[in-house]
């Protein structure tokens, strides 16, 4: 039995968290229950509680996902960039600030209701599952402060207050998703490309 | 009777908004009941229903008159402000853009629940709701682009595309209410230096 609910459990917990997703960011994590969740997949009720203990546990799972993704997937791009160190140390800097602003672009824009979800509903989490969360973006936000503090080091950059800077440049390409739709007036390399200079500019010396 | 009536909307009026504004905030508005508002205020649901005919004009209502006290708050500011000129044109429209960069900034601060519910409810806005504020939205957007726009015909900006960088500047000062909280380290006036400082060298020539 033990074997059955578990396989059972493998196949229906990405639509479980496909469905979950799909639904908070439409209606909000408040307004859906479980039941709804259920019908979605199209199974019963009492079949997500072998996946998940609760709603709440399900909105974490889904932000921790989420956030442990992005930081694996910049820690994917970012270790074979750091072997290359063609050019000097204020260009290498300012590459790496390139990298992470083309990363964040297109790692959140193929990600539309998981973001809106990360930051919509942070406060329907439960204070521990908050601070966990919290604690994640902090390490996804020193990846860029790293960088920052990196480049005023070596006097490519000025910034007064990196920490600032940091959340400054991460709304500034948050936005990217309320506007862009892909097939619009511009691509996406144009739109990157239009970020990073913004990006460089407002935080150069 | 309509005397009386009246009388009673002017004086929950602004109760009812405020209760709508707090509720929708904290657990968004497809969660929320014509009922909890009218507990929250602590009147019957019936008497909700002089003062709106229902949930969906009540929060455009809201989104709507934040939207149309923003454009006023910078048009109040903007009058007296166009008719000093001194110093140079190139002066002028980085004045206009510093006073635009401040004054979205605190009108925002004072205003995190608006603010959360005009970024956060447009997807439960009916079409007709969303094309009239998503045309006020834009309204506002217009005026920091002719600054943008005037820079650049200056030759103090330099910008690949003034809508996108209208968009991106929003954005990244929409990202202070994230973070702020008034006693923290900073003060209103060092935060709006620090973003006035990236706001201007991300548009400069």
């Amino acid at each position: 039995m033990a074997r059955t609910q578990g396989s059972h459990s493998d196949i229906t917990g990405p639509r479980i968290r496909a469905a979950a997703l799909k639904l908070f960011a439409q209606h909000g994590y408040a307004a859906v229950s479980m039941r709804q969740i259920a019908s979605e997949v199209g199974v019963q009720a009492g079949a997500l509680y072998n996946y998940t203990p609760d709603k709440q546990s399900l909105l974490f799972s889904l932000m921790e996902g989420h956030m442990t993704e992005l930081l694996q997937a910049w820690q994917d791009l970012r270790d074979p960039d750091q072997t290359v160190s063609a050019g000097s140390a204020e260009d290498h800097v300012l590459a790496r600030l390139e990298a992470f602003t083309r990363f964040h672009i297109r790692f959140h824009l193929e990600r539309p209701d998981a973001v809106f979800i990360a930051y919509m509903e942070l406060r329907n989490l439960s204070e521990d599952n908050f601070t966990a969360i919290e604690s994640l973006r902090r390490e996804y936000e020193n990846a860029l402060e790293t960088i920052l503090k990196d480049g005023v080091r070596l006097g490519v950059f000025h910034i007064p207050d990196t920490k600032i800077a940091t959340l400054a440049v991460i709304a500034m390409l948050n936005g990217v998703m309320t506007w862009y739709r892909s097939g619009g007036r511009l691509s996406l390399d144009e739109v990157e490309a239009i970020y990073w200079d913004m990006v460089q500019k407002s935080v150069r010396a």
